[in-house]
């Protein structure tokens, strides 16, 4: 099964659950309800839910199985864009070609309906009832350690420090190993605890996915300089007009594409790698070899 | 044991614990641990770690084992305090006498300082060595629940949905019953839950919550009308410059203060059947009838 047949059959099925979920968590404030659901509708492209479900799947789990730890981290990611576009935040008013939630619902129902969505995650996943109680506490943990003040925020706060100082390409990476890598880290790791996976394989997924953070992230970063506005549905040159550390700021754009290509080909040894290690996997490891033409320049 | 007697014995211990979870929870972004523990350590009166560790020790549990739940509770409670001080929500300089996070470290670093308290409450209870993983997942999604878009969330959007309108006295109840009663309410659940304590008495302590939530309510529209500035640490007649619905001003300051008293004898009543539901609890019950002091005009 090759990456769109696996997103034909499963994403609109994960789709309904996460809407599902979304009724099912906020019965009754309307508005809540619908500042939540713009920006879960946001045109998002699922990659870390897909990442969940792709790895369960090659290990040999019941896809449906990892829908839940799926959704909570869809819903994550998802807060964790509304407010890095807060006005005290990145600034932001169009995120994917569509005005950001304050911009459509106001500054204080944006700020609450990222609260709710990072908390209903956690709802989620301690209500799936398809995971065993062990299994669900381990998977609300990592979560909790991805997305919280050892990953993804400290990530953040690092970030907006960055702002007003230079930092070595090292010290770039550090900060989006922990406001990127870990949530989609995360995803692998989730696959593979749903799934039993063994221990070989496993490390090597976590490692493609280490490597398929960075390269999405340098990807990013050169995107705003060498795409145009209509393709990435971003106003242009955002980060380099707000002196951000990127990529490309600290290595040029040729040494930015190189870097890349050096990540992607590390990221395809992984996938060598975790197919040897996992018997028959060959055919849906192609789903992840595909992921990474999503990064490649 | 009095309730003073069992603030200097435990909560002492409790603090340290609060503290050493930051700690482990947030290894290495300096101004990320500065913000949220200055809030952590705001001078709160720790109401709610309070319930849930005199709740279990009146259920016959072992006090230390709710360390994590009390925690957890507290820093949701913390991180809803941040956000709703911001000056897209209720644009406060000041709240127990201090300057509010984002006077002191702006803005972004209070919203990324409320997000890591949120995500860490539910890494300290997945963390927790002393709960079985059965407790902790009922504990983390009854956590959730009470805190999120069906829970506090709602009502901190009803509310600021309500500044624009005028609503009964049964609306405004419903606000705060979501807004302050569910993270009140979950205090008491968790701690029987931990106990393990029979059903009436679970039942009659949800039920005192509930009151205790309300009554705790209604004293605080009341302190804002009626106790000067310097006893409050806030801006005085703050809520009834921008309008909004109180106890005070739905009922007027009389009316208030017989709901209030009204609300309290509930309360009491509940305490009372609780201990006849379990034998041998009645000296351990003055805790929370001394609980009810703190809200009493």
């Amino acid at each position: 099964m090759n990456l769109s047949e696996f997103q034909s059959e499963w994403m609109p099925r994960f789709d309904d659950y996460l809407y599902s979920e979304l009724d099912a968590r906020v019965p009754s404030q309307e508005n809540l309800h619908k500042a939540m659901a713009y920006s879960l509708m946001g045109g998002g492209k699922r990659i870390r839910p897909l990442l969940v479900l792709a790895t369960l799947s090659m290990a040999g789990g019941e896809i449906s199985d990892g829908f839940a730890a799926a959704a909570a981290l869809e819903y994550i990611h998802t807060y964790s864009l509304i407010h890095d576009d807060l006005p005290a935040m990145d600034d932001d008013d169009y995120r994917r070609g569509r005005l950001t939630s304050h911009k459509v619902f106001g500054e204080s129902t944006a700020i609450l309906a990222g609260d709710a969505l990072l908390t209903a995650a956690f709802e989620i996943l301690a209500a799936s009832s398809v995971v065993s109680a062990d299994k669900k506490v381990k998977l609300i943990g990592l979560l909790a350690k991805a997305a919280g003040p050892s990953g993804m925020i400290a990530g953040q706060m690092d970030d907006v420090e960055g702002e007003t100082k230079a930092l070595t390409i090292e010290e770039l990476e550090q900060v989006h190993d922990k406001k990127t890598g870990a949530l989609i880290r995360y995803a692998v790791t989730a696959g593979c605890l749903i799934a039993e996976a063994d221990e070989p394989f496993s490390t090597e997924m976590e490692d493609f996915s280490r490597q398929l953070g960075l390269a999405y992230q340098i990807h990013n970063d050169l995107k705003d300089v060498v795409l145009d506005e209509a393709e990435t549905g971003k106003t242009i040159h955002h980060d380099a007009a707000l002196n951000k550390n990127t990529y490309p700021s600290l290595l040029g754009v040729t040494g930015a594409i190189q870097e890349l290509n050096s990540v992607i080909l590390q990221a395809e040894g992984c996938l060598d790698r975790a197919a040897l290690s996992y018997g028959g996997a060959e055919g849906k490891i192609d789903i992840f070899r595909q992921l990474l033409d999503y990064v490649r320049i």
